[in-house]
């Protein structure tokens, strides 16, 4: 194997900005905005939990690095900068120039460039470590514990694609291979919501991004700002191919589904026009869903307007743990 | 297994300072001091490549963190906080303890709070990543690039202990009970110098952590700095151990050893009475071990004043590479 030194030179060496840079070497030096403050968010991606063995090297690249811009869309924060830490257990040549493509089109479309980072032999996984660094005004951020009694409730995209098809993947869904054509993008190519995040700051009072499923992450905004949420189910953004599913099977990838990446947010409802308006600017699909209501615990309500029971296991696990 | 969120709330919550976090959620949200750098360094770490399996998890989580503090302090910057990436195949209450007191051990030490991260499982080996955070003023920041011709060469500590003990530990040297004990600490648990590298900042020409032995890492000074170097081999502080070792066991441990986390340092000659003064006021031997020259290469001499030919291997290494 290649020293580590020159894998980073061969396959991940691109011109940073010096006055970025700041000509650090054992550390990145970064330069912060004055009165902004830095997002930071970091995360783990492991093969066999996060991704499979076989996974495509190229979409590997863009969803490691897509899952944590997701953290800093979800504060409304600017990219600035990325790390990598990558573990292999050999050296391919196209595998390493593959994953490089896939990384570095998400640093070029969102202006983050790789700052630093390490790669190392790794005994038997592929292990993926991903830190991206943001700038946010510190009275403008979008955080969780900000929803307001009678805020709308937005969510971005659509729902449920995602989840089938790791379910199809995983092979705890038979799969189904016109299903799996409409639907393995949303997992293997999810888009931060980077824009949107910027664009809702100054008057969304909160959001975060949906990575373990609508119910569970909608209902950490619940706990953190002691509020509850009436959700109307017949109004949610479905993937087409929902439709077809059994109604146990369609509530568990729309409500508890995870990997989605969208943004569910609240803001006043008086902000309905300008949300409309961002959502043609940015040519995103953007819907109400709800309400956030006085009472704490979140009601889902069928088209017919009686609670829904027996929600999907994330929300079980979410209320064990709030 | 319990959830993610569970493990973290259980061994790695403690509470901190809201003024640096700053409401974070998504993300931390890290306050810069205006007219200061971030510094920032990540590594990853990984079982049967950097630790063996059957670590304790206490010096495991000591040295995840050192090694990461170890490159602040090669910057002089001042450690601010660290985040955390935890991946393990099994959940045990007596690992996981363990672990995280060894973590706080130098979270506590430092100063360096914990603000955020994830632990997640993973298949078959422990996987950690950390990513570290300092303050540093630009213009002072010790750099790679900034030693100046007839510099004095300085190390901190003793040389060879470390890879004595790895090579020891890993079967590739015969175990001798007794040089294990009196080598392993340097390995399992090494102190970062972050005292020195901020009593450093203003004077020192240019400084590096050993991590991957002495020549290697010297050689990214000289390479960046466009200087060669003369080093003594008689001057070199050996661990009292390597006296027993044959001369090319010796030299391999104190010219290519790694795993040391040492500082490597020039200055220029009229700061000698302050480094010693440096080295009385934090307890800390620093020793003078060559010169900074006008011409490229590094020669070691030895006590005869003669070229020591056949360095070992990373020095062989780092030339390649050059």
């Amino acid at each position: 194997m290649a020293s580590e030194f020159d894998l980073i030179e061969r396959y991940f060496k691109r011109p940073v900005d010096p006055a970025l840079l700041g000509g650090g070497d054992d550390c990145a030096l970064l330069s912060v905005t004055p009165g902004r403050r830095l997002a930071v968010s970091k995360d783990l991606l492991l093969e066999g939990r996060h991704f499979f063995s076989d996974v495509d090297p190229y979409l590997l690249g863009h969803k490691a690095l897509a899952v944590n811009l997701s953290d800093l869309a979800a504060m409304g924060a600017k990219p600035v900068a990325c790390m990598l830490g990558l573990g292999l257990p050999t050296e391919s040549d196209v595998w390493l120039k593959a994953f490089a493509e896939g990384f570095y089109s998400l640093v070029d479309r969102y202006q983050c460039p790789l700052i630093g980072g390490d790669t190392t032999r790794s005994q038997r996984d592929i292990v993926l470590s991903v830190t991206v660094f943001g700038e946010v005004d510190d009275t403008l951020a979008l955080r969780r514990s900000t929803a307001k009694i009678d805020d709308d409730i937005w969510i971005s995209g659509q729902l449920g694609a995602a989840d089938l098809a790791c379910r199809m993947l995983s092979g705890e869904f038979a799969l189904q291979a016109d299903w799996l054509t409409l639907t393995r993008e949303a997992l293997e190519q999810p888009i931060p919501r980077v824009e949107l995040g910027l664009a809702l700051l100054g008057f969304a009072h909160s959001a975060i991004d949906v990575s373990d499923g609508l119910l569970q992450d909608l209902g950490h905004i619940l706990t953190q700002s002691r509020v509850g949420a009436l959700i109307d189910e017949s109004l949610l953004p479905l993937h087409p191919v929902m439709q077809q599913l059994p109604l146990a099977a369609r509530r568990q990838a729309t409500l508890a589904g995870g990997d989605l990446y969208e943004l569910v947010f609240t803001a006043a409802v008086s902000a309905r026009a300008t949300i409309e308006q961002i959502s043609q600017t940015l040519n995103l699909r953007l819907t109400r869903i709800g309400k956030i209501v006085e009472h704490t615990g979140l009601t889902v309500l069928d088209a017919l307007g009686n609670e829904v029971t027996g929600l999907p296991d994330s929300y079980d696990h979410f209320k064990g743990s709030a």
